[in-house]
């Protein structure tokens, strides 16, 4: 017996797993119809304890599409299935009948805590705002299917990177494999600052604040304020914090559409400031290979009019979902192996009383029960072990 | 790779198509339980925007007797399923992970939509008010197996005939294998407009308003308005606009219920004024061979009394679905073949800016994005390629 | 063709029956994985219109570890589900599209009329606060699996015996078995009389009201009230209606928590008065033996502390029902045979126009079409055929 993996951030794999997973996708992907034998006999349990009808219904397909079997709980049975039971006691519950649990849950760390009590495999399905590595892994194939490759390329983060949670993990693991990323915010939504500081450690730079300068009527002449994570920032051609995006030859543009749902009430009358994503934005030289890609839905940061424009693959990297979470199922399965360096574990220890005080953690509502432990990268930081915030 | 078919309207289908698939349904009755290989593999997305409980088990039942799968979503996710995303787009990305749709939903066209803009054969499994061409399949199946054809036969609809809008398709599905209709509806609660005029285009006769006239006192003796749609209103023995009941020979009463639910306000109040259809109905000698259909739900237009009667099909009309739609699924998922002449695909044309307005049409809550096409089967009136309504 | 059995009532089996459905338990919980053929080409109706989401899933679970396939309707589309229409005809229409309905319902007797109505087998997964006989079952294997027999022990409930529905059948299954039965009851929340009165009859003795005496602070050093059902009380030890705890050696404690959700309002702020179950307490001498049972979820009745303890069972209990309802499933499709006495088939008759009065039976909300019969073990008890209630 080997020892069971999870897959609760997208820091558990290391950059060979992803590599040997998405080989493991493309195989699935061509194997689509022809691949139902292969997990007869195991049982998924889908718990959705939070809407998520498009995660959901991925998750299910790649299961089927395996031969193995689902059994399902969607929101509008949650209020009725805690019953005043603990998580803890819920996952143990209904990990007993299945051979993977994928969890959707509205708190940070759910994931975690649950991967802790399960006997089997747990896969976060989206745990509160705080992580969704799965829709990370699906953006990471979309690229390479298009690029070819995930290290040494520009991309551009656009929209919402404040809410848009899909973006914060992204940017991270575009880092780490050596891509570039430009940041270009809604106003007001940046990315996190603890995103920030950890793209600054892994590019060995300080932030760059810049200014994206467009001669061609991109952004209506009008200078865009944009942040830069890169190993070299000479290589851009930046002068007195001015980027020129003539001189930019981006590979991808990343767009997320105005959470609105997640909006505080005194943020909900937000304009979008940035403009929309169209025939006239991707006429611009510097985007002429930019592949466009965006987690959907979208509502109208991307316009309809270049749906039907080759670059456009929002549409292909949805149906990439599900090639990419049935090798990440048949993984946790064991039936497939990947034979490379392991991503290292956490380096976690307990902390006495102290408890985290993120509101949205698991641990606040869970009682006292669950042991407050924490883990470092760093010696002088200490960040909780189910939202990974600082304590 | 041929052609992808999708089933949104009865129409889609020749009569020639109908009597195959009925001939291949024949054949899953027999095989319910041993057919459980055939579409090993196959993924179906039943998405159902608005409550069909007893539609969408039918379908997920034929699909799992035929060993495909299913991943479900039903109303109670509708809500939070659009995030102001458009049904194209939801469309194109759930028709991504599967190979055949089945879509309920609450506007009228929104079928023909989805059609458009999935890679996969769509079914409609109800589109508002407008269509639900499989019930109408069932139907006719039904009849088809306890008389053995489905033309020059003496049919009755009875009931809620507005509302109860699986009479709509029937009343034309029938005429156009050339059985006679006759139309007793509850006062004031007549086919609309549009279904009589093209009954009566298909029969080549005017509409007949007669007063059916019972001498025996099913009716407690009193006279009832009815329409009838018929080749040769001769032959049906009609004098100064009064057919005596006597003289019919009726082979079903196709029986529908008071769709409390979709009156308007202003009529909730209606009363049922027909009569139910009990023993005492039944002993009337012109309904000695007539069987009794309803699509079930039934309330109190069917008295428990004859649930026991031979003549009572209802239960097994209902069973019937199963094996019908088992044979829908197979023909379009390309394990079934007819080499018969297929229904002429309508003509259409775009339609310049002015758009559908029929507020049920799904066009008018769609955006911009969708094009407004017209079809026509006569030179001057012309129909929303969405919702049928004349434009 | 045999008949076919359902499973309504802990009474639909014999002990032997009950034995022989554990044999083939066991067998199913060694074939976990790798009985997915055998019920392939099967269809299971799962029908909750209540909440009940765990034992949705247990069930779930079990036919698609068999093979099996599922359809579901949960509670949700309850509310949609009916439109007017009688339990009868529901249950008529989705049994003919499945080969075994599983139905939980809010009314007691549901299931028994669901059973007279559907052509295919039905079990009973709760109506109301009638009866939940596969509960039952689970706790009954797995009291078996701990203690190796079901006859001859010594047995503590504990906790909300009124509300907490699962103790009854347990009670009355346990003494039919032969085992003795120690209810220690929160204040108030006692066996309902009717259970009480058959508990006697079974017994063969009179209830014996109790004090159980504590000397080593178990209970805090106080008297605690609480009933006795054995055959024979001498064998206890009991000395002026006080039973010492440290003579008796107690095999298993079946705790129950608090039934909030089902307290009258007058009754909600009601505290737990007993202790809970936490290793001050199984450090006792009575219980050095003793395991853990519950039907889950706990709430606080069962300390955390102690869930690592080896008595502690209630989670690996919760496991087992999935090999239990497989073993059901398997039996009532006929798929595994039991050659032993059958439990005797209760004996009804019609009972003219007299109707049951409990409010919550199935047969008050259901129209004139349901006739009321009646049943009786004894001359002078005749009980309503649905809720079991004296009429």
């Amino acid at each position: 017996m080997t020892e069971k993996r999870d897959f609760i951030s997208i820091d558990d794999f290391s950059n060979e797993e992803i590599e040997v997973l998405f080989v493991i996708a493309d195989k699935m992907n061509q194997l689509l119809h022809r691949s139902h034998g292969v997990l007869a006999g195991h049982l998924m349990g889908s718990l959705f304890l939070e809407p998520s009808t498009r995660t959901r219904l991925s998750f299910e397909a790649a299961m089927n599409r395996l031969g193995g079997r689902v059994i399902t709980m969607s929101d509008a049975a949650a209020s009725s299935f805690s019953k005043g039971e603990s998580l803890a006691d819920s996952v143990r519950i209904v990990s007993s009948y299945t051979d993977l649990i994928v969890l959707r849950h509205p708190q940070a760390g759910a994931a975690r805590l649950a991967a802790e009590y399960a006997p089997v495999p747990v896969i976060n399905a989206g745990d509160g705002g705080h992580e969704h590595p799965t829709q990370t892994l699906c953006d990471l194939y979309a690229l390479r299917q298009t690029k070819g490759r995930l290290g040494g390329l520009k991309v551009i983060l656009y929209g919402d990177l404040k809410y848009g949670r899909t973006t914060h993990s992204l940017a991270l693991a575009l880092v780490r494999f050596g891509t570039d990323v430009l940041c270009i915010a809604e106003p007001g939504l940046e990315l996190p600052a603890y995103v920030r500081e950890r793209l600054c450690a892994m590019t060995g730079t300080v932030e760059q604040g810049i200014r994206v300068v467009d001669e061609n009527s991109v952004f209506s002449g009008k200078e865009r304020q944009a942040l830069l994570y890169c190993r070299d920032p000479q290589a851009w051609g930046i002068e007195d914090d001015r980027l020129k995006l003539d001189g930019v030859h981006c590979d991808a543009i990343y767009v997320t559409r105005l959470q609105r749902e997640r909006l505080p009430k005194s943020e909900t009358t937000l304009a979008q400031a940035l403009p929309p994503i169209d025939a006239r934005f991707l006429a611009h030289d510097a985007f002429v290979d930019a592949v466009v890609l965006h987690p959907l839905p979208r509502v109208d940061e991307i316009a309809h009019e270049i749906d039907g424009d080759p670059r456009s693959f929002y549409f292909r990297q949805a149906a990439l979902g599900v090639p990419v979470r049935m090798a990440l199922i048949s993984f946790l399965l064991g039936h497939e192996m990947m034979r490379v360096e392991r991503a290292k574990p956490r380096i976690f220890e307990e902390r006495g009383k102290k408890r985290c005080q993120n509101p949205n953690c698991v641990i606040v509502s869970e009682g006292e029960y669950l042991l407050q432990r924490v883990w470092s990268d760093q010696e002088d930081a200490w960040h909780c072990i189910f939202c990974d915030e600082v304590l």
